[in-house]
């Protein structure tokens, strides 16, 4: 095609693409237009200029490249694009925002064209990061990673933390477009159209900075072009563009974030649009038919502890990453910076090329590893537990894109000791049980700990494990089973008094609890909660049969933990369920005087039996 | 003082001060001591060379410089350079990090020279710009922030967050210090001593970058001098060091973070320091004895709203902060860009200079607010309940600063209806409610949110105040009263069959249920919960004796929200809780078929109580 006509047919399709944009907002009644007309351009070109290449019939081909709308608020772009290559109908496109439509107000993988939910702005850099770190290093692809982003979500620091990583790796496979539409929802960004700001940050950051008119599509056309040639280094384009681009009475004016032009604005649109080829349709080059090497499973070893040595359950934790990849050769481990400490080291040191050093920017992580999910992987992702709430958005919004995720959060609880509560996982629990799906497993010893990693690869979905970081007995034979939404009642007699649910490092203070009050001659069933969501319901509701009263006992705070998830389960029964858990303000200290203090030790359990009875 | 006599005087000050971090650490078996001793000499000179200006007998003297460990872990640093003031014996740094010592593994406010706690890293340059920005915009006075970074830190992308908004309200007044000692917790960092890399990024973000050799004395001094000269920018002293500087052998060797000396090692590195002046002291300049104006509280008037016209209580809370500000002028807000939608905006146009826009940069807005909060202001901060997810952990962190703190989430629950669930809310109450005595506040309509703002604005502490996007009608006359701890009986009566437990939006339904309900010659008794914690125990009891089963109706997963709050204030008594809350995937809708999807709108209430009964 002769470069002209080629200039002709991508402005007969980025006009379909807008006349796509307002029949489906104003439908809807909702919906951002004017975001979406600010980028048209920009990905009109990407799609069908020849550079994104893509099985349009095969989403999942794994050498597709990969197209994340960070700015998930233009979605109505992103719908029409794909209206305009012909996959989705106008008349589907008009179900926009609907109830049961794949075309969400922001996308979600509902429809097949986005691999991962966004909407919370400053994700998409991260999950960009995380394919093309799979490319790069794991599928060894040469599938291209493209994001668009907004010029507002430029403020998230997480922008900053996958700008760097992805420099950190090297990652020319990454291209970021920046719509600069100088608007963000309330008036004016910081920065407006000066698109210097950009490119010098953008560059300290040690990326190659492109600034186009982001409505050239000659110019549009050449950014991508230098792109693709860029070796060693991502590549940011950053666009100067007109928010509304294209209907005079909503260019770059302030007022129109997030609104759809009425039935009346929009047929004046219309009609400044002019005449649309409705019929025609765009083409998406294709990639090579290329796919990842295929890893064997091999058979995992057992796991070989020696019973009669203490060992922590974050050490286990390494261990069984280590132990059991033969068996999941689609796992890899990041770690924010502390492998050392969460022992994600173990399997560092084993499985390098398997590992990625993400330094301490937890939010891109946690995207990151979300962007490895979405191409197969079955990501790792270890860190101090209190540290993981600094991505609890981004772990939010991994629930919208289905996503295949573990978290590994050490040092839960007072019981780390003397660091000090900035240290100490208190609210992770709770974090996690509060999402749709969640899996929260919480070993409290090495066996346990083994099993429950490998269960957790097993399963398809988010799962948090919680370690801890003093050494703990090993209280089961390795042939013991667990399974998710199990627990062991590890002590029970036909007389018990009462029931203690424990978990982690509580779990031993209650094993201890029920040998004293045994010498007293009160006998006390002890149910090892190692699965706190799910929660095995009839093993709890039989205690709560026999037993005269629960007692839960955890190293959290008392809100949304083992307590509450007790409760939960419990909540038709007529037992008194009782609550030890961390309830004043938590310091410096050993562990077992932070264990005493809290009330959640040996001693307390006891007391709390004796007061019930 | 001549140059050489104070030159001469920092060195045996820097020297006293490394001898009291060997000391502290060796005597607590842990701590930081090699992440000290590269700082030591940028410390000294601060607070020892003339710069740092402090009435070191009154720490909370309004025009004291401000001075913030973000790289918290250096802490045993912060207590030697008070020791070498003379405002801790070496008796009391002796005690560093064990139980009931006001020295903590990381820095809390319970050391006087500390005014916010730190250790979760990447948080205290946005406490320092709340403080700085409360220097130059509220109190006006000329004290300065001083901010010590680590070099792993600057990894997080909240840092950039701070550079970014520092450098946009020019906080001159505002002066970073980034040890760059090469090592993080398990190796070198992505830059090791590269002073350039940062340069770079420092400089593209806004700020005035000097790089220099952070153990000489000289060049610290000049590069104090320059900052203080600095105009209309924040200042980043960036400083190459060397980690464990002054002991040879644990100098910038790895495997030496996070470690004490043995007995053995510190008297090895006793002899290397050399002699020690143990009873020299330095001695800090002081400021101007200046103090902001007093605002003096005026009356507020009532709130006015039209009992026939709906409105949602995200609109209310905007007049509500501008009802109650004449009442509490040491009210701020801050938004994350997202004003006109939280309706902060209100605020903002009627009190411009009480307001600070902190675009989308969620963690720096909660850092600032720390940093506000410890200057004696009130900041109200609000943004889409979902994205204060962003700043969790800032918000974990502040519980530990005896923060006085308002966080204000609008856009609650499935019931935003068309945006789809990246936009909901659904998390934010386990969140809030999982933290040390903290309260959640749920109000249901208008005239409620404005009293209950007011109530916020009265409590010291951290309030999160929940509201719905949507108009809901007001069913409060404008004189009742509420409480934080209270909720209200709505209808009861002495034949209850049960009783529904709902708040915020799910409150209407409940109304709407007990019409039908009452149709049907069922009575059932409302509970408007709008004070998620504490929880009203008494009145929930009550209803537990005299009704069949209690069921609770929340816009949220089921985990750590209203249902948890009501199980546990409940969990002695014999009641059935029967709990309804959004258990399926969220999507995009209408407001009302998403409530009635998820089963908590008035329909399902109804079908519940019907199973029941």
């Amino acid at each position: 095609m002769a470069s002209n006509m080629k200039h002709e047919k991508l402005e007969k399709l980025a006009k379909l693409v807008r006349y796509f944009i307002l029949s489906a907002t104003t439908e809807a009644g909702s919906g951002h237009p004017t975001s979406s007309l600010s980028a048209t351009d920009l990905m009109t070109v990407l799609l069908f200029g020849g550079f994104f290449r893509f099985y349009a019939d095969e989403p999942a081909h794994p050498n597709n490249d990969r197209l994340v709308f960070s700015k998930g608020h233009a979605s109505p772009l992103l719908y029409a694009l794909w209206g305009a290559a012909g996959k989705i109908t106008e008349k589907e496109l008009l179900t926009l925002r609907k109830f049961g439509s794949r075309l969400e107000g922001h996308p979600t993988p509902a429809f097949p064209y986005a691999d991962a939910a966004t909407g919370s702005l400053g994700q998409g850099l991260s999950i960009g990061v995380g394919m093309a770190l799979n490319a790069k290093y794991l599928d060894k692809l040469p599938y291209r990673t493209y994001v668009l982003l907004g010029d507002s979500e430029m403020a998230e620091g997480s922008q900053w933390e996958a700008m760097e990583i992805a420099a950190y790796y090297k990652l020319d496979n990454l291209v970021g477009i920046i719509d600069v539409n100088r608007l963000g929802q309330r008036g004016p960004t910081m920065y407006e159209r000066n698109l210097d700001v950009y490119k010098k940050r953008v560059a300290a950051f040690g990326w190659k900075a492109i600034t186009i008119d982001g409505h050239n599509l000659d110019e549009i056309s050449a950014s991508y072009r230098k792109a693709l040639r860029t070796k060693d280094q991502p590549v940011m384009i950053i666009a100067g563009t007109v928010k509304g681009k294209g209907i005079s009475f909503i260019e770059d004016k302030d007022g129109w974030h997030g609104k759809a032009l009425s039935r009346e604005d929009y047929e004046k649109a219309l009609k400044e649009l002019g005449e649309v080829d409705k019929e025609t349709r765009g083409k998406i080059s294709r990639p090579k038919k290329l796919r990842p090497e295929q890893l064997q499973p091999q058979p995992a070893g057992d796991p070989d502890y020696d019973p009669a040595k203490p060992i922590a359950t974050r050490k286990a934790y390494g261990y069984a990453l280590k132990r059991i990849y033969p068996a999941y050769p689609e796992i890899v481990a990041l770690d924010g910076e502390v492998s050392n400490s969460t022992f994600s080291e173990i399997f560092k040191e084993a499985f390098p090329e398997r590992f990625f050093e993400m330094y301490i920017a937890e939010q891109n992580m946690a995207g990151a590893a979300l962007g490895l999910a979405t191409r197969r992987k079955i990501p790792f992702v270890s860190t101090f537990a209190a540290f993981l709430s600094r991505a609890y958005d981004q772990i939010r919004m991994s629930q919208y894109s289905n996503a295949n995720l573990k978290f590994c959060g050490s040092h839960a609880g007072v019981s780390i000791g003397e660091d000090g509560p900035s240290q100490m996982g208190l609210e992770d629990i709770a974090m996690f049980r509060a999402m749709d799906n969640s899996v929260v497993i919480y070993p409290c010893d090495a066996v346990s700990t083994d099993r429950l990693v490998e269960e957790a690869a097993k399963y398809r979905g988010i799962v948090y494990i919680r370690t801890t970081r003093k050494d703990t007995p090993i209280i089961y034979g390795k042939d013991e089973d667990f399974r998710i939404g199990g627990c062991k009642v590890l002590r029970r007699s036909d007389s018990d008094a009462a029931t203690v649910v424990g978990a982690g490092i509580t779990l031993h203070e209650a094993l201890a609890a029920y040998e004293d009050l045994k010498r007293d001659g009160i006998s006390i069933r002890v149910i090892d909660l190692y699965s706190v969501k799910p929660v095995d319901e009839a093993t709890l509701k039989e205690a709560s049969r026999v037993t005269k009263a629960i007692i839960t006992v955890e190293d959290h705070y008392p809100e949304g933990g083992i307590g509450d998830a007790v409760r939960t389960a419990l909540a038709t029964s007529a037992v008194q369920v009782h609550s030890l858990a961390v309830t004043k303000m938590p310091k410096s200290g050993k562990p077992s005087e932070l264990l005493d203090y809290e009330k959640i030790s040996k001693g307390a359990i006891i007391q709390k039996i004796k007061e019930i009875l």
